[in-house]
């Protein structure tokens, strides 16, 4: 009996060691990973981005839960402990059927927290989600704020533009500026109180779009929200890794090495080399 | 002899009265499919769309190519007398891969007649290229200018947020002129004498190109010529429909024929219905 409980406590602090698993169509979940980062430091991390497919957000929801199961399975190979789904439009498609699929791992996508952000930041307030069509078409953001808070508003617009913009690096500037007015302009008539950043990718633009917006406008990303869930997920599960040395971190992606660490370092606030990306199949 | 003879001539009708396949990886290669059509009305044709894998601009020359051979094979497994590769990055990157695999059905790409047409406009001119990243790198306009006319001047210039510009529907107005304004100011010091429009999102923002830059610089849009040169390859193969009924246009997709039918209305100048479209899988 000793020797099975020393078995099962070893096997534990294995099963703890194992990486959180991140996945995003390309690199804008690089902005989730780099919170889980700030906020675990000592938690290894396996980041997959299907970049041979990106973007997720103008495909058919069948296509993208196709995806988003291949994605996850790969990850699953590699062996994780939880799966951080770090995509709005993959989370709104394909959160079921990844919870399905990944059997006792837990799954974590971004919306959920995204919106128990907004709902936290303004109680009974008028928000305006910008993300993706896949995302839009799906009210994935009205309904997950709708199960938190029943008063609140919510608008949401497709802005396609502001994820070829954050890709380009043109983040800041007049023509930035000019398309997030043109977005907000087509949103609403009224002011919204809370701008919910509905697309990985739209973090990179934050300043461009609190500029342009009203002062008293809450800019909501649910990149430190996620963290704090995956936070909590881990130590409700007893899954926090026993260690002080720091989390190691993998980058897998399905196509263009040079490509993603070019525009990875953007969004993870490091220089990346393309030998710091192995190149994975689906 | 006489029977076999009366057959060959009845498979050679058959085989005119098949369709020339064209090929892009998403709508953007309407704008191909829309100079065949002007140029040769009697011709029957089927168009295919890689919505499920677009853009093909920004993956690696592996990914692209293998995307580009399942395409093909699609329409070869339709029956074809001819594959049109009305998209620069398929053409730039996998030309030759589809000769070999056509054997010998006819593969004309958009590269050269773009070249061909520049050439021809300015003889030993100095070209600006617009095209996309992987067109860029490969420096497929560079070298087939250089083929045509070794004393041209050629500068390229990756433009991807035109892509996305095109996809919105933003071709014209302020925004528009801005983005076309930056990307010609970072590609080039001196004054080019023709603009290649090297992508075939790009002929919607023929007008606005034009508009920023001078007026004596010539912009030059593949579609034309590589209908020309379709006219010409068939009828050097003696492969002209002979009929004067209006040819027959099948729209093929593998992804979101509803978006689809939105965004390609645009390039090809009319309305499009989501039942217009057959998806397919590759």
């Amino acid at each position: 009996m000793a020797k099975l409980r020393h078995n099962a406590g070893m096997n534990r602090e294995i099963h703890c060691d194992l990486p959180i698993g991140v996945f995003d169509s390309g690199v804008g979940g690089l902005t989730v990973l780099k919170a889980i980062q700030e906020a675990l430091p000592n938690e290894n991390l396996v980041y997959l981005g299907d970049t041979a497919r990106l973007p997720y957000g103008t495909k058919s929801p069948v296509s993208i839960e196709r995806y988003a199961t291949q994605a996850a399975a790969k990850l699953q190979e590699q062996g994780i402990k939880a799966l951080v789904v770090a995509c709005n439009t993959a989370s709104a498609v394909a959160l079921a059927a990844l919870r399905a699929q990944m059997d006792d791992v837990p799954v974590i996508g971004v919306i959920g927290p995204g919106a128990a952000a907004a709902v936290e930041a303004r109680p009974a307030g008028k928000h305006l989600v910008l993300a993706t069509e896949a995302t839009v078409g799906l009210g994935a953001y009205r309904i997950a704020i709708a199960e938190r808070d029943p008063v609140a508003e919510v608008r949401e617009q497709a802005c396609e533009m502001l994820v070829s913009l954050a890709e380009e690096g043109w983040s800041n500037g007049e023509i930035a500026r000019a398309i997030v007015r043109r977005y907000l302009d087509e949103a609403t008539v009224a002011v919204p109180d809370t701008i919910i950043l509905g697309c990985t990718h739209f973090p990179l633009l934050k300043d461009t779009i609190q500029d342009v917006a009203d002062d008293d406008i809450v800019v909501v990303d649910s990149a430190s929200t996620t963290a704090r869930v995956v936070r909590e997920v881990l130590e409700r599960g007893a899954l926090r890794r026993n260690s002080d040395s720091p989390g190691l971190l993998r980058l897998l992606a399905t196509d263009g090495a040079t490509r993603f660490a070019r525009v990875g370092g953007q969004f993870l606030g490091r220089e990346l080399s393309h030998r710091d990306v192995e190149l994975v199949d689906l």
